[in-house]
């Protein structure tokens, strides 16, 4: 039997102020940073260490790593970024605020860019400065792999590859993996994992900082999964990201 | 022609306590920190960018690096950390003080230890709770490559593979190659790239945090080296380096 441990980024400046982020490299909140050490020391205390970790290149999930790792006392372990863990792209709507736009274009339409499995907002224009063309750290991409804008269905095609080529053969070597990463390609993973239809995968609410373990057979199906931590914390956790995106927030 | 950055971690705890720290994970001081973000600052505003960086499994130099990569907002470079890049193993002597080890022996007998090319301190005993071997970070090696001593030889020599192997293939690949790690991990890549006597080697004083720029040729010959930065202010750190060991510091 292997352990998989799954976690999302902590609170970054943009969940803090409502925006949609995709591939924007926004940073953690201090809040964030404490969800990154805390979720460190509950694994730690729980007995958790990984002899591999896998990231996105943004650094809200990087910084995440990096926190929980030291809280670990184990900064050594091999760290393997891909552009495929990234957020899903958010197209045009990145950077605006989800409330404003839920109240520009109704809670409906945000609720179907933000959750219908195969309808993708409005792409980048090619000549937009958010266009991931203009940064450095997907040079190495093809214009086929660079995204302009994603629905989830885009998102879980780039994922598995990573998923199918790394990580399912690193684990089955006995590599016990931790993959710090986002709400979405972290959706991708689990729907994978889970054999989770479209319509069930789209409002599976993944709480922020808080470990999530994936116990798998040896054909890496999943026997079960929970979160590591304290329950009440938890639900409270997924019922706050359940919530954004709606006009009149608190 | 190529670049190549080599960087010495910043002041640890123990550089301030004046103690042989060798394969020992102390952390860095807050002045260590301080000296990687403006080493990072540095390379930022000089237009310095890597594709890819190597870092030792010891936690001063890897939080080295990711606070300069952090500092030149470039957390998604690749991290590649590998044992051959640490310290070298000061065997027996690890966590005495300095000064009060050269007032016991001399301070000749502690030059020896600290700069005889060949001349290891003794080693630690197998069931020594600081030997090697009880650390999981070190679990693949095999009881040949873990050391309980090391003289500067010895580290070349663990060091060279890791250059051979990996870094030199990767400069010649095209790749922006950051090296951050130890007075004598740096000691033996530098010994081997400007071809050092073994008696010139010992030496050689590798000032903190100062980002050490090699120009090499198609053959990864050096064409110059120099460093970054404010030229008194190396001067003045090399000169705090070669103080170390004397029995009578400030």
């Amino acid at each position: 039997m292997y352990k998989l441990v799954l976690m999302r980024h902590g609170e970054s400046q943009w969940n803090l102020e409502n925006r949609f982020t995709g591939w924007t490299d926004v940073d953690l909140t201090e809040t964030g940073r404490e969800q990154a050490r805390q979720a460190g020391e509950l694994l730690k205390r729980e007995g958790y260490a990984f002899d591999l970790a896998y990231t996105s290149v943004l650094k809200r999930a990087i910084r995440t790593l990096w926190i929980a790792l030291d809280a670990m006392d184990a900064m050594y372990t091999p760290v393997h970024n891909s552009w495929r863990l990234n957020e899903r792209h958010y197209g045009a709507l990145q950077g605006l605020n989800k409330a404003e736009t839920a109240a520009q274009y109704g809670d409906e339409q945000v609720l179907i860019w933000r959750r219908a499995y195969a309808i993708a907002p409005n792409p980048l224009e090619l000549d937009d400065p958010r266009h991931p063309r203009f940064d450095g750290r997907y040079a190495r991409l093809t214009p086929e792999q660079l995204p302009a804008t994603e629905c989830l269905q885009d998102t879980v095609s780039r994922v598995l590859p990573l998923w199918n080529e790394s990580i399912a053969p690193a684990i089955r070597a006995g590599r016990r993996v931790l993959i710090a990463a986002h709400g979405n390609s972290l959706r991708a993973l689990i729907k994978h994992l889970d054999n989770v239809s479209e319509e069930d995968i789209v409002n599976l609410n993944i709480p922020t900082g808080q470990p999530l373990v994936y116990e798998l057979d040896a054909d890496l199906r999943p026997i079960k999964h929970y979160y590591l931590g304290n329950a009440d914390e938890i639900a409270a956790a997924m019922a706050a990201v359940a919530a954004q995106g709606k006009a009149r927030q608190g």
